[in-house]
């Protein structure tokens, strides 16, 4: 019955896509708080599309962030599997804004690739799911499966609610294993499956020392600098060789097995200074960068600010200066532990004169790591073949999903983590964009992975 | 004739307030190119003052930049001496304008205090010169002395055309002394002379890293943060003792004698957590306070600024990140080479992976030094006494007036600082103010200064 879906896919090329477009025009920032109404938006269009498929429960779950969007579909009857599909509808912010080619929130095709925030990470592979299921039902009348769908709208801070939600409706969302697209593939065209994620810690911290910017030739040398304790402060967490000097930082860090190095050896690089533009790529001490990006963890400045940012010359000593921190984590690091280890670090090191304020980020992740060898996930991988005409590679990635290690650790079911999205897409960077391409063969391989895991 | 200026002065206190409120709402901020208008608008009302006074000449003088005004009185006759005034009509910017209680440009009196940008730096004291002019005028129909006026919009950017005109201008400029006041009093109450001003130089760098910002997920372990290797950089620069560690930063400074820190124990102390709300005083190594405001070269950073700086997380390695330093010399530290030690400094230990580029900052002073016992001192000692009631302290500040440098190295007399402001003003910071009782008693000291300099 495949062969139908996909027909069905390919006829309703331009349809789908301009159906996209309207998607991807809202956007859906739910960082910030001015683009409440538009995040509500984007959650009524899931809750809409999945009614006119025909999905016979459609449910916008409010919650005390963004409203969670449930559907579920249950007509292969009680002999087939259900599978929970998990995406989210919102979006990173725009901004850089004036770094964008077009408008962020105006999808544009220019040489094969739709331009638009969301078109990857994650609107764009949340719309390839329910397109698929549309071609099934349009063209079947049923789906392969039984499908429970759950599409969150705050995973780009987070995921604030869900897994309180997860863990109070237990029933509503158990499944057999879980599936998720908010990945990528290391090259494009290289079918790639995703067998480990990284946690997720941060904090955010002010130094203050005047009461007020300071005249720098009355008061230099009468008061601390905030953004010169700042630099200090900020340098003391890692050394010149990318170590994080942050006691304890590794402890329970597995150390990096042959096997496993020469598994990341295999998989193809990435020619960073074509997707980041880089001279020359930078990692710990004793690891390459892909070895450090896939399975070591990070500590990276995501923001800093103080002073005078204006045109021209400010001759002040700033009255505070900040920086927001965030941490990737692997097997081993309990985000809270590590969380905790900052903060020490902090205080401990802060220098005299100005006063610390710590502002916890209140979410984490642990890292997830799932067997390679499982029937789901080898299916997974010849669905990929099928649709891309290649063999897959299997892959650990730095990107943190929190809610691959809740549905791990609630409802013990095993997560399948098909990505389409490319190195060249840019995500959460200006000009983020999503390759036709894959449009396409993502949707073919969805198509072939539905109809492979009817028996398992 | 003093008593009639002085009887003037007091009769017209409301007009002149009224007066001086009109300068002051002229948002005349040299630095920033949108309020290049009122700029020149703040260069017209002084001329106009001028001309309502009876100058002779009054000239508004076009530079590359912002105007220059200029105003000649020679009623005095050629046996009487000729002054130089010096000041500048131009402020900084206002911003972080919600820290104000009031409007920066909608002046207000709360307390017995002008609070308003400029009230104090140094539009209010360019204005108490002008209204004395008037009291004269008004009631003398001439001046004790010959006075020619300068004053310039740029002093806030670096009086980046001054020089230029100063020394083309010879003849036009030229006089047998200035006189400036665009400092302060070590204290509410108590006439201070300052006899010593530091240097300036500075310069801004960037460190670019990746070409856009990056997923700190994906890319995190694969490049070098730009924001972390501007820590490192800026950290460089100055150890925990605020000793400044830039090589031959400190070659040629004069070592501060035993009799010098012995005069500057006797000024009066600045109560800093008063005026800086500083729980306590940070300072070089081996030096007070005072001693390193008045007589130490210091390194300040005056804003930074890199990644996400908006409301939540946002999961970036930033593309960029960007540091504003300037420096403040003393005696033996020429500007142009202190700056080439800056810039070999961080090209020296910038990391890999990040590209850095510099803005040099082209304005520039040299520090000055004056005899605090030449007779125009002395003589100004006096009069501030006859106002005040006090003493006269003499001290060295960390404020850097590139024109008093100017004026003694192309014209070699003597400049003469008499600042009214206090520590309380707040200068280049939000609620900035000036006492209405140093407006009065620094009128009469200016009434008394040119009575008692008519013959020198």
């Amino acid at each position: 019955m495949s062969e139908k879906a996909l027909t069905y896919l390919q006829e309703n090329n331009e349809i789908l896509l301009k159906k996209l477009a309207a998607f991807l025009s809202i956007p859906s920032v739910s960082t910030d708080s001015i683009h409440k109404k538009d995040v509500g938006a984007a959650a009524n269009f899931v809750a809409d599309y999945l009614t006119e498929i025909g999905f016979e429960t459609v449910e916008v779950q409010q919650t005390k962030g963004h409203p969670l969007v449930y559907g579920e579909w249950k007509g292969a009857g009680n002999d087939a599997p259900t599978v929970l599909f998990y995406g989210h509808y919102d979006v990173q912010p725009a901004d850089p804004i004036e770094l964008w080619d077009s408008e962020p929130f105006q999808p544009e095709i220019r040489d094969g690739r739709l331009y638009a925030r969301g078109s990857s990470d994650d609107k764009g592979q949340v719309f390839m799911h329910l397109a698929v299921f549309e071609a099934f039902m349009k063209t079947e009348g049923k789906l392969p499966i039984n499908v429970k769908v759950c599409v969150e709208g705050e995973e780009e801070i987070g995921s604030e609610n869900l897994y309180e939600i997860l863990e109070e409706k237990k029933e509503q969302f158990e499944a057999d294993f879980a599936v998720i697209s908010d990945s990528g593939m290391v090259d494009s065209g290289q079918p790639t499956i995703l067998y480990g994620l990284k946690g997720f810690t941060g904090l955010e911290f002010t130094l203050t020392g005047p009461s007020s910017d300071l005249h720098s030739g009355i008061y230099g040398g009468a008061v601390r600098n905030p953004a010169m304790a700042m630099a200090h402060l900020l340098s003391s967490l890692k050394d010149d060789n990318e170590v994080i000097q942050v006691a304890g930082f590794y402890d329970g860090v597995e150390d990096l097995e042959q096997e496993e190095r020469q598994l990341i050896k295999e998989v193809p690089g990435e020619d960073y200074s074509k997707s980041t533009g880089v001279k020359e790529t930078v990692s710990e001490q004793g690891y390459t960068a892909k070895e450090h990006t896939m399975a070591r963890p990070t500590l990276e400045i995501n923001g800093l600010f103080g002073g005078y940012q204006g045109e021209g010359t400010k001759t002040i000593i700033p009255s505070s200066a900040t920086a927001k921190l965030t941490c990737r984590l692997v097997p081993g690091q309990e985000p809270n532990r590590i969380q905790d280890l900052l903060v020490s670090h902090l205080e401990n090191n802060v220098l005299s004169g100005v006063t610390l304020d710590i502002k916890r980020e209140p979410l984490s992740a642990k890292a997830y790591k799932v067997d390679p060898n499982h029937p789901l996930i080898k299916k997974a991988a010849s669905s990929y073949t099928k649709a891309f005409g290649k063999e897959s590679v299997f892959v650990r990635m730095g990107g943190s999903i929190p809610v691959v290690e809740w549905i791990d650790s609630i409802y013990h079911m095993p997560v399948v983590l098909l990505g389409f999205g490319t190195p060249e897409d840019r995500l959460h960077s200006p000009n983020e964009s999503f390759p036709l391409e894959n449009f396409h063969k993502g949707m073919e391989t969805l198509v072939h992975y539905w109809e492979a895991v009817k028996e398992i």
